[in-house]
């Protein structure tokens, strides 16, 4: 059942797309194919695919399902067609900005006005959702070169939720650099947070170290600190879901409760996340709307009813860390520092 | 399935213990009997009772069982073997100090010297055991009392796992100052923690406040800090397992990662505590033993198995929070304030 390093979390191949079906793991490992974009969309809501860099990808190809299941031959009312499914896709969730970037990219392809033969735009769609994948594993690949440097030999690292291959389309981001480290024959260890409600740290980042031979200890959220008082955490690496202009960075729920005992510890935090999470267009973090999940999510653990009926539950699904927790951000491009403002202005 | 208010987490009555099973709730309340010192001994260890205080008086109510089915009636041995009981009892549960302290106060009762009637000594220790429930259940009420006076109308706390009746004889700790502060009419509104991994915030708090009308929010662990950065959270107060000479507590874990928190967003963090639990003997919470519980409590929530096979687990059942994070520690004899060495010396 483990992860074959060149398997995709997303993927797509003549007219279906391909998703692990992340609600089954670590129990099962099952890929699902989808070939309309309802469905797909469906899945992104339902969190059968999650992590912002895989929203993004599946986003991209749910516009590509969405093209080829286009029947006329009016190139101007399949632009509107289109223009339609996009919105459509981009409320299924509203806080991985990766996912209205993907849809965007792929609207700026259906939108370009030199092209009269729509069976040629649809095609030019198809290979810019299958460019927005490939890209994805080769941004992945450079965070992990960039980030690995900043990993010591014998450091232990403390991850939340789940940034890893399972998160992007190939490789992962957080867990990207913490793989190219261990790649690279450091000694290094792990400690995932389980990563409440939903436990893609129990889930998906255990089960993807453990399938790597990386020495992993999975904790409950609320351990994070009692380690770092240990001295037993020396870094922590998280992913993105939306960074702001300034560096402010939203992520799973949680992650400003390890970022703030990441500086009480003097612990180096950082955020790894492809240029596409970075929203230029949103000056702080206080911009960024946070996704409110069902209580459910929070009631119930499988089928394991945690707590009496009556309880109030509020269940938001990220949070935001401020920059000022915020020790670096590892991009596909470089790592960017402080004042982000201004880095991220230069690099970006 | 309302906890009456009269009804005891721990009871004795005709050579019975009584304890409400708190591995059942919230789905049932039912009541165990223990008539043997045995079977006692295991409900504590597997915390079918637990609590600080509420493990106190299960020990005290321990050695009554154990000096009850003791058939010889030669004082000496009687009390080697009350020594050897207190021994077992004490190797239930490490880091709550009120265990050692209720069996140590049933134990000065038991070396006596002056009494020759094992009879009358056996009376006398069932009625130290008494002493010891009713003792409690008044410290809880002027720990309410002291406490209640903290709370401002229309405050919101968040408090972390379960230091309410069901940690206690009655009332509670944590719980009892909010019970208090809501019976004068303050409008106050409480976020539970859920408390993983054996979500006793979730399971028993909720269910206490739920009975009694108290407005409560459940939330995972991780979420704490996400309502303390929106201003919605004023107070935190939790109970403790063992306070240190210097103020240092030792609490569930998490508890540590709350008070950093609750610094961080210059909330007041009080603990509620009877002075039982204060262990003048131990300098710092450095000192203070941590109990590592079985790696299943975190694999498993109920029959849910959370994580792949091949993953280490390490479970530490409680964390100590130093004493520069405590504003103030709510004990029966008073609130106690900073420095801590002299407080707890001066009133304790």
């Amino acid at each position: 059942m483990a992860l074959r390093r060149d398997l995709k979390t997303v993927d797509y191949k003549d007219g279906k797309v391909f998703l692990i079906d992340q609600t089954k793991l670590p129990e099962r490992l099952e890929i699902i194919a989808y070939d309309n974009y309802k469905d797909l969309n469906w899945a992104i809501k339902n969190m059968v695919v999650r992590g912002a860099p895989a929203i993004g990808a599946a986003a991209a190809l749910s516009m590509v399902l969405g093209a080829r299941s286009y029947k006329s031959m009016s190139l101007s009312s399949f632009r509107e067609y289109m223009v339609e499914i996009a919105n459509e896709i981009k409320n299924t969730r509203p806080t991985a900005v990766n996912l209205f970037w993907a849809v965007d990219r792929i609207l700026s392809v259906v939108l370009v006005g030199n092209i009269d033969n729509i069976n040629i735009l649809k095609e030019n769609i198809v290979l810019e959702g299958l460019k927005i994948l490939e890209e994805d594993i080769e941004a992945n690949k450079r965070i992990g070169e960039f980030g690995a440097v900043l990993i010591k030999d014998g450091w232990t690292i403390l991850t939340h939720c789940n940034a890893g291959a399972l998160a992007t389309v190939a490789y992962g981001t957080a867990l990207g650099v913490i793989r190219a480290a261990f790649d690279q024959g450091k000694h290094i260890k792990v400690y995932a947070d389980e990563t409440r409600p939903r436990l893609q740290g129990a889930k998906l980042t255990a089960w993807e170290l453990v399938n790597e031979g990386i020495p992993v200890r999975l904790i409950s959220d609320n351990m994070a600190g009692y380690f770092m008082s240990k001295n037993e955490v020396n870094m922590v690496i998280v992913g993105a879901d939306r960074i702001a202009a300034n560096g402010d960075t939203a992520n799973k729920i949680g992650t400003y409760s390890v970022a703030v005992l990441a500086k009480e510890h003097n612990i180096p935090f950082y955020v790894a996340a492809p240029t596409s999470t970075i929203d230029k267009k949103i000056p702080t973090g206080l911009h960024i709307p946070i996704e409110e999940r069902n209580p459910k999510e929070v009631m119930y653990i499988g089928k394991e009813k945690i707590a009496p009926d009556g309880v109030e539950i509020v269940n938001p699904a990220f949070d935001v860390t401020p920059n000022k927790y915020i020790t670096g951000i590892i991009t596909e491009k470089g790592v960017l520092k402080q004042p982000y403002l201004r880095s991220i202005e230069i690099l970006i």
